[in-house]
């Protein structure tokens, strides 16, 4: 007999190991409520790491001829699905605010151990290796799909007129050195990145300096 | 020298096959714009297809052992990602709608061929034919894909309470309709889906009839 009042429609599931599942499913639906800074692009509003992340994976898919040969793809997308789930607990941190930058890999380790605890402990360990790969840089593809996790915000924020840069009033200074890793991953997505700064400096959405 | 007043970033890309790349990407920044009927797991809002389709594949990914043997984890996940891109033209129809769903099809299909259409032409057809055998649930990785599409809505609606289903005054028999393709396909999570169901009904968030 399912439980008559359950806290969570996890408590109904048929076993202990599908629960687990679902309650991790439901828990993720939180990342859907975390803003990121950058606007869509048509500058209507702000991002949801939901909503970034899945625009992430697309782009993997669609760029995936720009990665380095040999990069397994599945590997990619996932990384690229959840590289932003500890920002439930930990917060989204601006990538140019060096003081919240700080704090941010304790917070988000913990973020991870008590999310990814949720699920059964093969899977927990199993995608939170693959996240702190993600957050190390450690292989080729964790290099690929950060670069993307940087590429992508760069064509919305000039896509919708740099309303975000101009916000926080980011230097040109600062988005080069973020996109950086791109050149080593890949030459002409690197090359797209520099001239989409070198206009988005041109109409003023970029502090010059 | 890139145009200096380009009508969108994709005009700053070093390749004519990478512009392409980038105009399919920023267009598929509308698919943020689509509401769904669902509401998030804590009602708050409605759900829109960016996060329905990263929440999917997600729970493709977490889900995958309940998928029939030999299915293709990395094709699902692009079929999750991709299966909603066409409501950019065709907006959400209503599962329970039988009379807006009368010209989905055709309304979809040429949503396909242009949106897909920006894609350089082998990736477009590509995952043109990939949206369609998830259309006609041809293969194991589109029933599969299709079962999740229906599982996780049904999650979310129960969660929140049901106020998508008595705000639509949406039946029993409907929704064991439309999940009645979870049975040959996952029959843990079709038993789980007969849970929520009947736990629904008790609850009063779903109409016995």
């Amino acid at each position: 007999m399912p439980d008559p009042h359950p806290d969570s429609p996890a408590d109904l599931a048929p076993d202990p190991r599908l629960a687990r599942q679902v309650r991790f499913l439901l828990e993720l639906d939180r990342v859907k409520h975390v803003l990121r800074r950058n606007r869509l692009a048509d500058g209507s509003r702000r991002e949801n790491d939901a909503e970034h992340s899945w625009h992430l994976a697309v782009a993997g898919l669609v760029l995936r001829e720009h990665a380095p040969p040999g990069v397994d793809l599945e590997r990619v997308l996932v990384m690229l699905l959840l590289h932003d789930v500890v920002e439930i607990d930990a917060g989204d941190t601006f990538v140019y605010d060096a003081v919240a930058n700080a704090g941010r890999v304790e917070r988000e380790r913990r973020a991870a151990e008590r999310i990814y605890g949720l699920l059964p402990p093969d899977q927990a360990e199993a995608l939170r290796t693959l996240w702190e790969e993600f957050e190390a840089r450690a292989t080729p593809e964790a290099r690929f799909a950060a670069a993307l996790d940087r590429l992508l915000p760069l064509l919305l924020n000039h896509a919708n007129g740099g309303v975000g840069w101009r916000e926080h009033r980011v230097r040109q200074r600062q988005v080069r050195e973020v996109t950086r890793p791109l050149a080593e991953i890949a030459p002409a997505l690197a090359e797209m990145a520099e001239r989409l700064i070198a206009d988005a400096v041109a109409r003023g959405y970029l502090d010059p300096a």
